[in-house]
């Protein structure tokens, strides 16, 4: 199968550089043909801006959705934007690996996030009317592909526990996870995040390394997380709100997984 | 009162650039002295790296954290950084006005966090050890100063609500409401959320620009959001979880709400 890592960190020889090597070779070991975005060492571009379009500037008011829209129906994307959609259409799962950084993901991804999904590419897809509103959560480009995150922090796992200080790692995730992944239509997996990285080092790396590679093992038979799909009839259209018929006990990220 | 507004757009022509005037218009109007950092005008630099040091690079390993408290105690950060901090430290409060894009602020934005956010400035402060998990959520550099998020959408707001299939969105701005806002010591105002941008025109811009400027003008006697401080002794120290007779019946991030 195809491959595409999406990796965010710096340094190639941090914690994370070592596990973006491991995961190449371990993938590749399996007879995938892999493919790595590695955004620090593209020089990839965070910001978007009007400079995402080739049509030349003519001074005109900047709207970002529109600009992105009329770029990616007349082939005037910047190259670069182009090329990452190119590789996300060729890969049957694409994992994405940072850090976590400040309870997200780093600027460099956020902004590869914004410029590769171009309107009517991952977003203003399909119909939208009364009865259906568009093709996104469960539907989508996207659609049939898998995505894993995997995440890498200094804090401790009972930090990010249900009741931990910082909120429970799957909410922290859920706009990457339901909102970045599952809208353009991918079947996402349980992420794996490896906690409090200040305490690995040589002696514990191979078991840390192991997990991460049985994950990799199991791309493409892990169950994914049963996020609900927004045309499946649990929704109401257009307010896309959870039919009160539908788990009626429960509100917020949780109510959006079967 | 001193206020800082971080703004995060594009296009000065846009509704967030409107708004941004206004709101500068409103608060020095108020006789508060406002100081702008406008992201995309400053061309700011997004993605954290070892160049936000100005000691010369000598080949070795770039760790983000040990780099940002090296040059903030020795004073080598990067000049943008160091007057980003200067503005914190001269505002008594901060807006960071900005587009919601993909559940979450824009890439320029982020980067300006976590540049900004160095160790010994908004992290990595105050004793770590078995009875005091550093100064944070609700201590720390930026304690007794005021934020607020002015956030745009092009979504409706019940796509937005309780059980509106993009999730609560108080629950999508608890990672930078709880954890950049309130972490290193800002007491946090309730957000002020424009929903469905796309029907924003001349004929009812009055109205929503008059929203902001009630906010605006209530931005210091507006209550806090009551989140609990990890010091105050509702959690377990270093475990940093809610103790079992706190809230006992209530997980997520709600339960971290007094």
């Amino acid at each position: 199968m195809n491959v595409l890592l999406v990796y965010a960190h710096p340094e190639p020889r941090s914690l994370n550089g070592s596990l973006k090597d491991f995961s190449v070779r371990r993938l590749k070991d399996a007879g995938h043909a892999v493919q790595v975005s590695d955004l620090y060492a593209m020089n990839w571009k965070a910001s978007l801006d009007a400079h995402d379009s080739l049509e030349p500037q003519d001074g005109a008011r900047f709207d970002p959705s529109l600009a992105s829209k009329h770029a990616f129906e007349h082939s005037l994307q910047s190259k670069d934007i182009a090329l990452e959609q190119d590789k996300l259409m060729w890969a049957d799962a694409v994992i994405l690996q940072f850090p976590l950084w400040w309870f997200s993901m780093p600027a460099i991804l956020k902004g590869w996030v914004e410029r590769v999904y171009a309107y009517g590419f991952a977003y203003g897809v399909g119909e939208h009317s009364d009865q259906r509103w568009g093709d996104r959560y469960g539907e989508g480009t996207l659609a049939g592909k898998r995505a894993m995150l995997v995440v890498t922090t200094g804090g401790w796992e009972p930090h990010y526990s249900a009741r931990g200080i910082n909120g429970p790692i799957d909410d922290l995730l859920f706009p990457i996870q339901h909102g970045v992944l599952h809208y353009p239509g991918f079947e996402v997996l349980p992420p794996h995040v490896i906690y409090r990285t200040g305490k690995i080092d040589e002696a514990n790396y191979p078991q840390v390394s192991d997990a991460l590679g049985q994950r990799l093992d199991r791309l493409f038979t892990t169950a994914p997380i049963p996020y609900r799909r927004q045309n499946g009839g649990a929704y109401t259209i257009p307010d896309c709100r959870l039919r009160d018929d539908i788990a009626p006990d429960r509100v917020g990220f949780a109510a959006h997984i079967e």
